[in-house]
């Protein structure tokens, strides 16, 4: 079994040359930090990924949650891990103060995920839903909602979770149909059911605080009639006793993976005794969901690099030792065979894996530290990290998402045959990792919502916020003589990615919505591999810069295997945006023109 | 549970109209068969699929084949199939009569375990096997061996299995170190062991017949020092019986999908007492084995295109009923929902399916017709298809393995969370076909196949073959409106792929062979893809000709999903090889000059 799941040496590359955590100690709400304090943070994620998380991987694959009696059972250390994860102030460490948090920046609250997710994703997830739940209630609730619910949720004891999807209404959440009945009594009766609900219920914690979108009888219809609920499975009297709330378990998903974590099917109000508490105002929930949405999402982002590092150093690891054959050039078939890594194939299965892991894993300290600037500066950068972070996020969460099912399959294969068995963990990562791209949209709502919503924001001024970023990067690289020829391959892909956008516009003005937004998901792809390709750029100038200051804090090999990955991406993903181009660029709609009896 | 798993208009159009079984029957060797009778056998394929394999597929899946006091055990019912596959002659269907077989020609074999894989790709495993491993005994075995194993192997009451595989040889069958010492009684002692052994123990039938491939003892050393035995797990005696001839089975694989059938490790001569028989020349194993490796790569490719078939069929059924949002143009939230078919972005998921599907099954059934020319025809045309065949294997093997992962994949993304669960078996098929890109040959190996032997092969003759057959059929596409433009694209590509070919091979002489096939796997890629092409090219012509005839065999909408999936096919799938073009050309070479201790 591999050790190794992520790479330290690449996370302080990231976190102190790249995206200097440095710059955000020096902000009023992260003052009390400093460089050293946030690292012994991470320190600290490693040593409980490593020692608690990592080693129960497969014992929670082979034994998935079940029902039994009406309640849902997950693997017996969960109960243990969750007080850690309360205790040791994991679930409260990026909250304001006021609630009891340690205000570090978002930054570092996503490198800890993103290392407990590459240890363990299942039990990552837990803490994690309890931190954005808690959110929610931070920004929106009643104080005395807060006080009722915060502090259980940071300690461990209750789990937080985000009750949005019921079985008509996944992608189309406008069609939510959960009512709620006001009462004279400060609360609301709900009743309906939600499915999909991550840790929804299991016996690792003593309650369950449902963030739950219903409508409020006689609300408007469509999005813009949801309402956001308190819905504890048991309900804190004043006394301080809890109350079953009439939240009743139905089923627990079985799924393909993520087999530590439970999916529940959850029935809310059977017994017309599922009391709700409002948060914030009437028909706003959509709106406050949204507003950590963006969170959420490069959380799934940075979960999908997470599994995908994983499997890297996993086979990785696995080319160093297994050997098989020998160089081309080698015709005796008496001298010794070689490891595997000294494979060309091997070597691109390898890079493949390494470029998009750390391209990717820039990409989410890219968003973080927009969010982190946008919670922290004020005025036009603060309207510009906003903007930025909009643009950037369906991107953030999807193209992780999808190219870690690449990954973790190009992973698998470096194993041959033993990659589909069960001895490696190669096939494990590989099944973990396919439910990124459909939690939290799936990538064709994430499409639409790059094409049809943030490149039209504001008359396209992310946009063009995003492009000044870039090309001031790609400036930078021109000194380089590594990064030159990239750079400006990257620059003219900008403008080609530009013209491909002014032709949608007039697809949009000539065509109507539909054939506009029919390949919404191609142009995600465009957008988010020359994302991608920035952030290698902006790699190699800190590569770059690195190698001329003469620092041993980076090995040379490291350095040099991040030019290896640069090049990699730049020579067998960047053409890849040579068709989709060809394709957006097209005239032929054979996915708007088809009808559904034409396709049999 | 989806019914439909594959699509019998579909075979009917390609044995019928583009791969013509007529003409098949017109052939000494074939002549008790018509096209009536040949498309009873598949109908008897359909019902046995129909009613006895689909239903055990998901039982199957959740119980695994597990070790039981050394021996292995498979799903009860499959003792009863393997009878049924031997007494009603599946297992010899295409043998030739001297040995009880029927002599249908290979490409009606091949649409039978089409079927057979749609339904239930393990069970299907275990007959096609028998039939290999009995294959190779008809071809170099002694009369003596063939009386003694064929007619037990047909009848299904013994497993025919390739054992080749061993924990040190894999990709590198040149490293087999499994020993054969002869004796004086006709026979050799074998000592060894053999992984990844497929069936190569289980409860379903008597006895195991393993073509085992070892070192003779003073053997040349690597590939020319391999011979091929028949390795009995119980040896018949004289007087008919059976005696344990010490093979045994250290242990079953656990796999990620591919339930139903077992794969065992296998030791030989543990006691000294194991009898191996010769089959054919000392040394000559390792040509017998690859005379016959043609047809079980085709096989491959081929049941990766059945669970692909598979996986569409079921997601086309969820795609036409579970309804999800509304057209992007409708603003009315009150609006009924739509089937998700109707999004543009679903049916892009579906015709990418569609596309694949029936553009590979398309291929196997142009390899395997070159297979059925090759055995019927002589002189120039049988030498002409057997290079076209050499040549089309390493693609009809992995690009449908490979271009499955993919498939299965999307189909899965057509459940949204649901593809995660094990509701609807999304999940299954996805993690059933990742099987096919790694036996019978990683894609590696194959792109190495084809890029350093195939392309090749008597100065190239085989791809200026096969080109002319492709420039033909583009020629007979400009006659109809439809076809003109992309056949016109794919002659433009092909001229392209000639290109690259030629920089390669001024690459090998300049910068020898480990750079010139370190892109092997991309140049199969590339290749497949048009060769893809070309069959959509062919059935289009079919499609136009057959509209023109005004038949009613084939319903319009038929013939329609046809034309769309031919320009999905060329919208989407054509334009990636203007990337791979660009890498295939591009002087860097970052996957040989990066060394092992610089990727991390």
């Amino acid at each position: 079994m591999s050790v190794k799941f992520y790479s330290k040496d690449n996370l302080r590359f990231l976190l102190h040359e790249v995206f200097p955590i440095s710059e955000l100690c020096k902000r009023e709400r992260f003052k009390e930090h400093t460089v050293e304090s946030l690292d012994m943070v991470l320190e600290a994620a490693d040593s409980l990924s490593t020692n608690e998380l990592r080693p129960i991987l497969v014992e929670m694959d082979t034994k998935p949650p079940y029902l039994e009696n009406g309640r849902i059972k997950v693997h017996p250390k969960m109960r243990q891990l969750m007080k850690t994860f309360g205790d040791d102030g994991w679930i409260s460490m990026a909250a304001p103060q006021e609630f009891g948090g340690q205000q570090v920046p978002f930054t570092v609250l996503q490198a800890t995920g993103f290392i407990m997710g590459a240890a363990n994703y299942s039990t990552m997830a837990f803490p994690f839903l309890t931190t954005g739940a808690a959110h929610l209630i931070e920004a929106f609730a009643t104080k005395e909602l807060q006080e009722t619910y915060i502090p259980k949720m940071f300690s461990g004891e209750w789990q937080g979770t985000m009750a949005l999807t019921e079985p008509g209404a996944g992608s189309s959440l406008s069609d939510i149909v959960s009512s709620a009945a006001p009462t004279d009594k400060g609360y609301y009766l709900v009743k309906g059911q939600k499915i999909f609900i991550s840790c929804g219920d299991h016996d690792a914690c003593d309650n369950f605080v449902h963030l739950m979108l219903a409508r409020i009888e006689g609300a408007p219809a469509g999005t813009k009639g949801i309402s956001l609920f308190i819905v504890p499975r048991m309900r804190p009297e004043a006394n301080g006793s809890l109350t079953f709330n009439d939240v009743n378990t139905a089923g627990a998903f079985h799924k393909m993976g993520y087999h530590g974590a439970p999916i529940a099917h959850l029935i809310m109000g059977e017994a017309n005794d599922c009391r709700a508490w409002l948060v914030g105002e009437p028909h706003k929930g959509l709106s406050y969901m949204f507003q950590m949405m963006n969170e959420a999402r490069i959380g799934v982002g940075c979960n999908a690099v997470s599994i995908a590092s994983a499997a890297y150093y996993n086979s990785l690891d696995y080319a160093n030792v297994r050997t098989q054959g020998r160089k081309i050039t080698e015709k005796d078939p008496l001298k010794a065979q070689i490891p595997i890594i000294e494979h060309a194939d091997v070597k691109r299965l390898l890079l493949f894996q390494k470029a998009m892991v750390e391209g990717a894993l820039s990409l989410v300290f890219e968003a973080t530290t927009c969010l982190d600037n946008y919670a922290t500066l004020t005025g036009e950068e603060k309207e510009t990290n906003f903007l930025i972070l909009e643009l950037l996020t369906p991107i953030v969460k999807s193209y992780p998402a999808e190219m870690s099912i690449l990954t973790t399959s190009a992973a698998l294969q470096c194993f041959g045959g033993y990659g589909y068995t069960k001895e490696f963990m190669a096939e494990l990562f590989f099944r973990e990792t396919r439910i990124h791209a459909l939690h939290e949209g799936t990538t064709a709502i994430h499409g639409m919502d790059l094409l049809g919503r943030k490149m039209m924001m504001q008359n396209g001024k992310a946009t063009i916020l995003l492009m000044q970023r870039i090309m001031e990067d790609i400036k930078a690289s021109q000194k380089y003589e590594s990064l030159k020829g990239y750079g400006n391959e990257l620059a003219q892909k900008i403008m080609k990615l530009q013209e491909v956008t002014m032709h949608l516009v007039t697809v949009a003005q000539n065509q109507g919505p539909e054939v506009y937004l029919s390949d919404a998901t191609l142009f995600l792809e465009l957008f988010s591999i020359l994302a991608i390709g920035w952030q290698w750029i902006k790699q190699g100038i800190k590569v770059e810069e690195l190698k001329l200051s003469g620092t041993k804090v980076y090995r040379a090999e490291f350095l040099q295997s991040k030019i290896y990955a640069l090049q990699y991406f730049f020579e067998y993903e960047v053409p890849k945006t040579e068709g989709l181009i060809v394709r957006l660029k097209s005239e032929n709609h054979v996915t708007v023109v088809a009808r559904a009896e034409e396709i049999l």
